[in-house]
């Protein structure tokens, strides 16, 4: 159910030709409310597309009624004009859920004003090129023409590019009631990230019937935000189109703490990047990289990512190659505390490294699964963190070279 | 003529077989003087091969007799014996210089005492494993029974790894009398860099027979690197290993001014550096990223570096897709000063993006040849670097996740 598991949400998905081939690929999701309250985080790109210069913008009121996705065109770096259709797409998305849209629509909104102040805009595809408005506008019409409480499916489904299987996620929040949690988190993603980068964008919409002021939500999607998605990175690349929003209703009456908001955001995020990982293009193995010993969860993040991005260490790993030298080859470019005499690592559980130099046979590693998991203990400390990240395979190589010709 | 093409130096180059196929794998070059002046360049990595912590070691006094080089092995994480092992290859160098060695060699060494610690080494190959100890120095007994004052050609030869041609240099120094010029810097150097990461080392040996002293030999050394082998990123990644050495050996008795020892030192680099980038594995794009108009020559090059490690881009530049956006984007994940409105792109001459949108039509971006130039406007100031990349292929995969197994 997705998005619209939670109370008070309605979502629709809707083919509108902005993809050849004809699947869906404008989403929407609507907030009926009593509550509006909403939270944003944005890629730290500084060329960001239209649409987050748009919905960052929106995003400053605390509220949002609707989101509209698209796939098909990014809208990034399309100058002025380009920010125009985000913003021509926010107003017709509110007129249209306002019964005054001049579509082919039914106008089955909710009988209350919206504003375009309150619809943010995300998009994914190629950079550089306008979209086709008339193609998107006509799609929103069809879209607000098909909302329906049970649509988070379809929605998950029209914002996907070159992912495989749509991402979607439900989280019980509060003890369980005769009729289910007291209060639910929902959501939705598509790509990406740094992640599937031929599309270059991860898009994600979260919702909760839970009642939250936007402060709150902002805090608690901060925070599930830097320990999940951020600590996702495929390839080092950072899209100018990533969004993660998160729509309160306030349906369930509830309103859980600061802790328990946080905790059920959190994990409706880390199932939503497990299975961003888990559908990465192009990639043939799924690698955790555990830092453990650190003397800073900072170092720890810097240390994994760090190996997360060389392009020697992937290639080993596409190619089975237990390449620990590779490792700490990158573990010395970062400034986090440790002594390059007594780094250890494991890769698969078997410390092929102790101190430094080489300790168990290589050959006593196991790299043939798809599941790889590589700690290094950096004896500086006692902090920890994991990033996640993929191999670099032909595929890789293939698909991204591949895209926009 | 390369490291002997300025007087005072000799040579060799011997097979000792620390690569298995029977080529060359040791070299040395020796400095008979008069003068021993000496400086050093070593990686920034943190995690620093056994022969670096020697060799960074031997060049706090300024002065060196000799360089001993193997590939076959990079004698990296190896722990305190593979210091140990660097250790006694100097002293092997040493002892048999002075014609005392225990080995097969002639010893025909300058008939002076030369002590280990004016002997650097140089080590390429596999991280993580020991040197076979009895075969390099059997090879250095026979380097040393080998040398020659025409033997350069043949030591560029013997620190080849998966190059797949020698890299040497002769740059003329001062005005150029009846018998030539009044001195020479001659070099040569192999890999890698960042280059031809399956090595992932670059190596490389600078002689002159200018009269100089450490200190100036230094701040020529430091300056033609910043310029030349510091702005090669081929995938980013930095190796335990990269060394670059200069020795003088006042064969010539000129003295030349810092100025002109500066700009013979980097035109010998820049040409080794063009080498590197035309031999780079896998690569079949040679890409200079010329970042003008930037406030600061840091910006300029923290964004040329930026866009040299993209994935995305290099993946594009493969597949010969003039992917503008994919730049902007690696643009936008640095600190430089710019507006990301006001950038300005050019491939190959053609303007595909201005004030941050679509410009010139893609198609008429030429990408089917080798060089690739790509120009990037910040309109943020005056200065101006160009960074010197290759594009990620099938072939850089295939190389690099076949390498250790």
């Amino acid at each position: 159910m997705t998005v619209t598991a939670p109370n008070g949400f309605r979502a629709a998905g809707v083919a509108a030709g902005l993809k050849s081939g004809g699947a869906a690929d404008v989403a929407l999701v609507v907030n009926d409310g009593p509550a509006t309250a909403a939270a944003g985080v944005f890629t730290t790109n500084r060329v960001q597309a239209a649409p987050v210069r748009w919905s960052r913008q929106v995003l400053r009121a605390g509220k949002l009624r609707a989101v509209v996705l698209n796939s098909g065109g990014a809208n990034a770096c399309t100058g002025p004009g380009g920010f125009q259709d985000s913003h021509a797409t926010a107003e017709h998305v509110a007129a249209t859920l306002s019964g005054t849209g001049t579509g082919t629509g039914t106008g089955t909104g909710t009988g209350t004003d919206v504003g375009a102040g309150e619809v943010a805009v995300c998009s994914t595809g190629l950079i550089g090129e306008r979209l086709p408005m008339d193609k998107l506008l006509a799609g929103v019409t069809a879209a607000v023409a098909g909302l329906a409480d049970d649509a988070g499916p379809a929605a998950a489904e029209a914002i996907m590019t070159t992912d495989t299987r749509p991402k979607t996620t439900v989280v019980a929040g509060g003890p369980a009631g005769a009729a289910g949690p007291a209060w639910r988190v929902g959501g939705m993603a598509k790509g990406a990230g740094m992640l599937a980068p031929s599309m270059a964008t991860m898009l994600c919409v979260l919702t909760t019937d839970a009642l939250a002021d936007p402060a709150d939500l902002d805090a608690a999607l901060r925070e599930a935000c830097r320990t999940t998605f951020d600590r996702v990175d495929s390839d080092g690349c950072l899209s100018t189109n990533d969004t993660v929003l998160l729509l309160a209703s306030g349906a369930s009456g509830v309103t859980p703490s600061a802790g328990e908001l946080t905790a059920a955001v959190t994990a409706a995020c880390a199932d939503l990047a497990r299975q961003l990982i888990a559908d990465a293009e192009g990639a043939s193995k799924e690698v955790a990289i555990e830092v453990v010993g650190a003397a800073s969860e900072t170092d720890a993040v810097q240390v994994g990512r760090a190996v997360a991005r060389n392009n020697l260490v992937k290639t080993a790993l596409f190619g089975n190659d237990p390449n620990w030298g590779r490792i700490l080859a990158a573990v010395g470019t970062t400034s986090a505390v440790f002594d390059p005499d007594q780094l250890d690592v494991a890769i698969n559980d078997v410390w092929i490294c102790r101190d430094g130099a080489a300790a168990a046979p290589r050959d006593q590693v196991d790299l043939t699964g798809r599941q790889v998991h590589i700690r290094i203990d950096l004896h500086a400390g006692a902090a920890t963190a994991t990033i996640w990240t993929n191999d670099l395979s032909h595929a890789y190589v293939h698909e991204n070279s591949a895209y926009s010709t």
